[in-house]
């Protein structure tokens, strides 16, 4: 199965600005659509960047697409097919073959707060990822009469936007994200309680 | 199997006092509380409460224990048994049968913040939910030489500490916490491309 990383170097991680520079979000997306692609070749499947620019990979077949990201991923969609966002970094080639492998028209991964991180076509379908994106997946394929399947995953329900995320990356994340962010002096402190990260 | 639910009355959801009154507060927990026990019930096991105060539940069996977390867990802890969160709102049926039922001596589900939101103990345990509660337990799992095992589920990661929580309430719980939420008010707003809650 062909699974596409869809990659933007256009302001990449923006909500993490309070913690790291505009080039050190440049440098950890990067680190973050290494590891999943990792990932995903190491779950037998064939991954495929969709960039906003040329970016250098030499082991992977990179789509060059500077439109906006459901344009160009309905440009490119062609079942059967996967869709898998850069940020999971918690992502493991288990959870992703468990979800993969699911029978059914169109599988779905929630991410939190409405979004799709992850979605399997084995049947034309077109996507739209903004807003409340699974909902809107959900009555395409309802519309399409498409059968509709959900996983129930921690790992591709998380992806890295926000800096209470990075506590995640550090407890989780299997590829090396977890050392870049310790390299660049983040480490988890546990504060009333709660673990949290804080970067010296 | 038993399945233990601790439950306190005192401050409970302090995190989300931003949105929600103190008396709100205890009410909403106590909806939670009631789904998933309904939700323990409907997986087919035998559900009990671990109450900080004596509390009206008519149907299920209730302990009470004013001393903290842990040492209250640990006095009754009697293999094999589960304990889950209070505050997991989205827990449904299948995701909690598909935990309880793996194999292993200790199987846990992760919560965000590197916490412990499900534990099935099949082999005398000490349990500790302070902090890093999942690392912790971890550990004790390995000094005691018992197996482990981590359940990757969405659902059972979600419970419900900030008003960002009451997002995934409203998008996925199957109980009557999101109708709560509603009929005081909240509602899912899209701002900016991504899901948000509000309250009218």
């Amino acid at each position: 199965m062909r699974v596409v990383v869809p990659y933007t170097t256009i302001d990449p991680k923006s909500r993490l600005s309070p913690v790291l520079s505009a080039d050190e979000r440049r440098a950890f997306a990067r680190v973050m659509l290494d590891d999943v692609l990792e990932t995903v070749d190491a779950a037998g499947y064939r991954a495929e960047v969709l960039a906003t620019e040329p970016i250098h990979a030499p082991d992977v077949p990179v789509d060059v697409d500077e439109r906006p990201l459901s344009v160009a991923v309905n440009a490119m969609l062609d079942p059967p097919m996967a869709v898998v966002m850069a940020d999971l970094a918690l992502l493991t080639p288990e959870a992703l073959r468990e979800s993969i492998e699911r029978p059914g028209d169109v599988v779905v991964g929630p991410g939190r707060g409405g979004g799709t991180n992850l979605l399997a076509v084995r049947k034309p379908f077109e996507v739209d990822f903004h807003g409340n994106s699974l909902a809107d997946h959900r009555r395409i394929a309802a519309a399409a009469d498409l059968s509709w399947d959900e996983v129930d995953s921690f790992r591709i329900s998380t992806d890295v936007d926000e800096p209470a995320d990075l506590v995640e990356v550090l407890l989780h994340a299997p590829g090396s994200a977890p050392d870049w962010l310790r390299t660049h002096g983040f480490s988890l402190t546990t504060t009333a309680g709660r673990v949290a990260v804080r970067r010296d």
